[in-house]
């Protein structure tokens, strides 16, 4: 097994820089001035949050990898991110109802993490988790005003929450690097955080006059790097472009 | 100015291959397996002149640069394609209606092309103008069965019309690699291709019971690289990713 730190660390990273390349796609074409403004900040939280978790990922690793290289230079297998992320934004709706899906769980997550034995990551977690309760919040008030709006936008939020359903139980899966994290006090058992995560999804729905799809499919691959989507590979085609064409350029 | 042979050659080869990508886009997704397998024939078809083309580009430029290097390796400022052929495929109309305004020009171009000075262009131009007959003849037929079909298909190849009417006037225009091309018999001048062309088009869309729109604005900026749409660019991330991501890979 590679080394469970290293990976860890490429998760929470990754999870940011996927998710925050994917919001910044709106920029410039949200449905309102407030919005595009609102969904850039919440990219460039992510992106920030990306080059912290990234940058002691290279510290860790020890091969002189900056932040920028792993970002930039790895290809989709290296990638280590909940399929739930690279999911095309679809409408409005539909972007915000996958960042509150994740706001959600990154929320319990965060606040776990700001008790690890690694002060790195608990500094890290701390000063991410401001952002991602305010995530939360924003992503939360939309999905009630959306799902308990107008017929239109109730039937997108709804068929928003089904096609990103098959797509959660991903971040709940405790596997051999948990596990490996767990025994040394550095992160928390994800499977924990379900419970706290389904409260707080049950209640929005049920306010947002929506309904939790039957079923406990999951779509898994991401988060161990097994099998992405074919969107991933798409999203870094464009997103690595300029690194890629242009290795050693600097400001 | 740069060699204006190198030029010529870059417009060859970026027009079929910027083309041919567009093409392949379809490949899996076109309306009909029939169809699918003949738009992947054609993008075949141009990728394989864009071989000749940007293979003698090389030679003629004389720094080493393999037609692979050219395609993969130069960002969109240095492509010489035509506006057109870079524009989303948008519906199957849209795609062999782009085709068709190609074709129509391009059999004209490569039929006095075989008569160049410059015997090598002489023979890329009668291999590739047999090609580029049996795609006019099938372009052709789409637009006047699609045009001439259903209200449905009327209706989208109308739109298709007007939406890529402002990109066929750069085909025509005659600058000063033309011009220094002319004088030494290697390449005609495109301007003189517009009657015939027009010809072929007017036939073809009235007997599609459509339109030519009105006006005669074009835009350009294409065939000299002093401005491509968006749309290039972010077909280069796609079509280059591979080679940019790995340099010195070979089968």
């Amino acid at each position: 097994m590679a080394d469970p730190l290293f990976e860890f660390l490429l998760r929470q990273g990754d999870n940011t820089l996927v998710l925050g390349h994917r919001i910044s796609e709106w920029c410039g074409r949200a449905p309102a001035l407030e919005e595009d403004i609102a969904l850039a900040n919440t990219a460039l939280d992510l992106i920030g949050q990306t080059q912290m978790w990234l940058g002691l990922a290279g510290e860790v690793e020890g091969e002189g990898r900056s932040a920028d290289d792993l970002a930039y230079r790895r290809d989709v297998w290296d990638f280590r991110s909940l399929l739930l992320l690279e999911q095309p934004n679809g409408n409005f709706g539909q972007t915000m109802m996958r960042q509150f899906l994740f706001d959600a769980f990154q929320v319990q997550n965060l606040k776990q993490l700001t008790g690890s034995a690694n002060e790195r990551i608990a500094e890290i977690a701390a000063k991410s988790l401001k952002e991602a309760t305010y995530h939360l919040d924003r992503s939360r008030d939309t999905v009630v005003a959306l799902g308990d709006g107008t017929a239109e936008s109730h039937g997108k939020m709804q068929a928003a929450l089904d096609l990103l359903w098959p797509y959660v139980g991903e971040m709940f899966i405790c596997d051999d690097v948990d596990t490996a994290l767990v025994a040394d006090g550095i992160a928390p058992d994800p499977s924990q955080f379900r419970a706290a995560w389904d409260d707080t999804v049950n209640n929005t729905i049920a306010e947002g006059m929506l309904k939790i799809p039957e079923g406990d499919f999951t779509h898994k691959g991401g988060k161990n790097g097994v099998r992405h989507t074919e969107h991933l590979g798409h999203m870094l085609a464009t997103m690595q472009f300029l690194p890629r064409a242009y290795p050693d350029a600097s400001w």
